[in-house]
């Protein structure tokens, strides 16, 4: 079976570049972005739409188990949702089957959790996520530090929903994951360093 | 400055392991019981009435920031939990400053957040804490499976109390440490060789 690693991650806490400096060192193929990609391209969806549905969760008052029994006729809005995420679904194990690999977000770790992968859930206070996604965003960035706290907020709001939404477990609680790793004031590449060190171990057995 | 591990455990999911392996591997000072039996000889009480109040909140309805100003004239026993905790708190920034330590339990990770210290937390799952902790009792158990499940669950709602009631935090919570480990299913020694390997590379800096 192939080795597969899933990062769960707070926005701004750095997780996707970890996963990225993690699968380099470990010469594992890396999916985050690829994904919406080519889910756009089976679903004929416009990237920008599947990446606005596959970040939110779908607009139901019941998580899916309930909600698919409950609603005979749902709305198209939703029926959209649980499509791309059902091709996300087919999409991600396809990749876990193809090779080891570093796959972020998407709720990876749920729909692979027959296979026991590896699950790292990477966060950060409140003012070193501020501070990576002010200096990320660069010169161009037309946010201020508020603005940007509201949309940082939002976007992990929507990631909870999101993952409560398809799985039933809670969205960066401790019993969901392998390794959970503070980045606060840390240097990311020395976080991917130590992490890789550290699975490199796990793996060994 | 020392570098200091404090370690943060579940009942029954390997931690004080880990942490002694770790010590050894890394060649630092090991704390757990040594700071019980000091601060018997301290405060001249017996170790065994000294590890009651060192692993269960003191009796007041309210945090030690309230209830030392609240009130004027508290219960003896009141008083000698305080005096416990302030003992413990004198030693454990004396131990700090003596070497490289790894520390377990006791609020270390509060009491020295100034320091710095690398803070982790250690749990696993009710089935994996359950079965080391019947056969880590051995042959000479007298407990069934149900009275071990509630006195396991017992002692770490006195160590999520104990917590609360001497620092601002909730114990387990991911914002209070640098990295979580889950141990379910997993062989303490190759956990403990990982997190060394991870430790290593976080002290290189």
């Amino acid at each position: 079976m192939n080795k597969v690693i899933t990062i769960g991650r707070e926005f701004g806490s750095g997780g996707r570049e970890l996963g990225r400096r993690l699968a380099e060192k470990l010469g594992f193929a890396y999916y985050d972005n690829e994904i919406i990609t080519e889910i756009a391209k089976r679903t004929s969806l416009s990237e920008e739409y599947v990446r606005q549905v596959a970040e939110k969760r779908p607009v139901s008052p019941y998580p899916i188990h309930i909600a698919t029994s409950f609603f005979h006729a749902p709305d198209p809005a939703f029926k959209q949702s649980l499509a791309v995420f059902s091709e996300q679904h087919k999409l991600i194990r396809e990749l876990s089957e193809k090779s080891d690999c570093v796959i972020v977000g998407r709720c990876a770790d749920y729909i692979l959790r027959d296979e026991n992968p590896f699950r790292i859930f990477v966060y950060a206070d409140k003012e070193s996520k501020l501070k990576r996604c002010m200096s990320r965003a660069g010169a161009e960035n037309k946010l201020s530090e508020k603005e940007m706290k509201r949309k940082m907020a939002e976007i992990d709001r929507g990631r909870a929903d999101y993952y409560a939404f398809f799985s039933d477990k809670k969205w960066g609680d401790r019993e969901t994951y392998d390794l959970l790793i503070n980045t606060s004031g840390k240097c990311i590449k020395q976080v991917a360093d130590a992490t890789y060190d550290y699975v490199k171990a796990v793996f060994a057995k």
